[in-house]
C-alpha cells in the first residue's frame, strides 16, 4: 500500500507520518518511508539545491522541474521496488504537493503540472492520501514559534502563499478520492486514530 | 538575436561557437556565450549533478527534468535580459538538445518533451539554430582520440545512442525553419564562413 501525506507546512503530517510507520511496524508490516525532496542520492543532491536559501532566485519553472527530478528518481529507485516487495511505502509528501505549491501557490498552470506530474510517476499513484488540514492563522502560530534560521528557502515565503497552497489542497480533495482531509487541530492521539481508522478500512480489515 | 548550436557529441560545435563568438566581437556587437546545461549559479549546480558520473543509475525521467530546470533558470536569469540588452546570445545546445537526447536518444516521448521544453522556455526560442552534423562513424573516430577519463556521463553513452539523436536532430531539422545543417566534416573555416554567412541573410546584410 501507497500513503502520501500532504498539508501546508507546520501541519504536523511529519509527526503523523512517524505514528504510523511505529504502528505500522508494531503490526509486524515491512514499512519504507521517504520524504519528498529526497530519498536517493540522486534525490538527495536535487533537495539540497531545492532547500538552499542561497538559491533565492530560482524561478518557479525551474522549481517544478527539480521537485519532479527528485520524484521521477525516487519513484523508480525506491517506491516501485519496495511496492513489488509488499512493503508501505509512507510518503512525506508526493505529486500532490507540486499541484497545491506549485501550481494553486505560485501561478503555475495546473495543467502543466498534471502533465508533469504524469511523466514524473507513471502509474505510481497514493492508493490513499491524508491531507492534515489546518487554517492559516494556526499555522502562523505555530511558525511564530519557529526560529527563522531554522526555516528552508519554501518555509519562509508569505502567508497569502500558504492559504493559496491549502485552498489548492482543499480543491483536489474533492476531485481525488483517495484523498482524506484530516483535522489537524485536534490531538495528535485523535489524528493517529482516524488515519489508522481510515487505513483498515481501506484494508477491508473493518469491514 | 538568439543563435543555438546542436549536434552529436564531438561534432566541434563548441570551436564553431568560439570562432562565431570572435566574429561578433570583432564586429563591436554585445556577445552573450552560454553553454548548456549550466550558466547562471543554481544551473551550473544543476549541471555537476547531470554530468557526475557517480550518477549513473538516473532515470531518463530524472534527466529530461533536470536539463530543463537548467534551461528555465537560464532563460529567465540571462537570456531574456541579455536578448532585451540588444545582445547577440549564442547557446552551445539548447532546447533541441532535449528532444533529440532524451527524446530520439533515450526513447522518451518526443511529445511529452515538446510539452516540457514550453514550460521551460516559452517564447525564447533560438532565431537560427545550426547543427553541426557528422556521421556517427566520424564521432567514434574523434572520440577514440580522446581519453575515457575526460568524458563525462552522457558522452560515454553507446554508439547506437548518437545513431538515434543524430537522426532525431535530422527530423527536427526537416520540420523547423529556423535550422540550418551543416556539414561538420568540412574544414573549421569553412564552417565558420557557412554560419557567418547565414548569419547575414538573416539579418538582411548580404540582401
Amino acid at each position: 500500500m501507497f500513503i502520501s501525506f500532504e498539508g501546508i507546512d507546520f501541519s504536523g503530517k511529519s509527526t503523523q507520518v512517524k505514528l504510523l510507520e511505529s504502528y505500522l511496524k508494531k503490526q509486524n508490516k515491512k514499512v519504507k518511508l521517504i520524504r519528498e525532496p529526497g530519498g536517493t542520492v540522486i534525490s538527495e543532491k536535487i533537495r539540497n539545491i531545492l532547500l538552499d536559501k542561497e538559491n533565492n532566485s530560482m524561478v518557479i519553472e525551474t522549481e517544478i522541474f527539480l521537485f519532479s527530478a527528485s520524484r521521477a528518481q525516487l519513484v523508480r529507485e525506491v517506491i516501485r521496488p519496495c511496492l513489488e516487495d509488499g512493503y508501505y511505502v509512507i510518503s512525506d509528501r508526493f505529486h500532490d504537493s507540486s499541484t497545491a505549491y506549485q501550481g494553486y501557490g505560485r501561478g503555475l498552470s495546473v495543467d502543466s503540472i498534471v502533465k508533469i506530474n504524469n511523466l514524473a510517476i507513471g502509474n505510481t499513484v497514493p492508493d490513499i492520501t491524508f491531507f492534515i488540514d489546518i487554517s492559516n492563522e494556526e499555522a502562523a502560530e505555530r511558525k511564530a514559534k519557529t526560529s527563522m534560521a531554522d526555516l528552508d528557502r519554501i518555509e519562509i515565503s508569505d502567508e497569502n502563499f500558504f492559504e493559496r497552497v491549502r485552498n489548492g489542497y482543499l480543491e483536489i480533495a474533492e476531485s481525488e478520492k483517495r484523498f482524506r482531509v484530516i483535522d489537524g487541530t485536534k490531538s495528535v492521539k485523535e489524528i493517529n486514530e482516524k488515519i489508522i481508522s481510515e487505513i483498515n478500512i481501506l484494508e477491508g480489515v473493518n469491514k
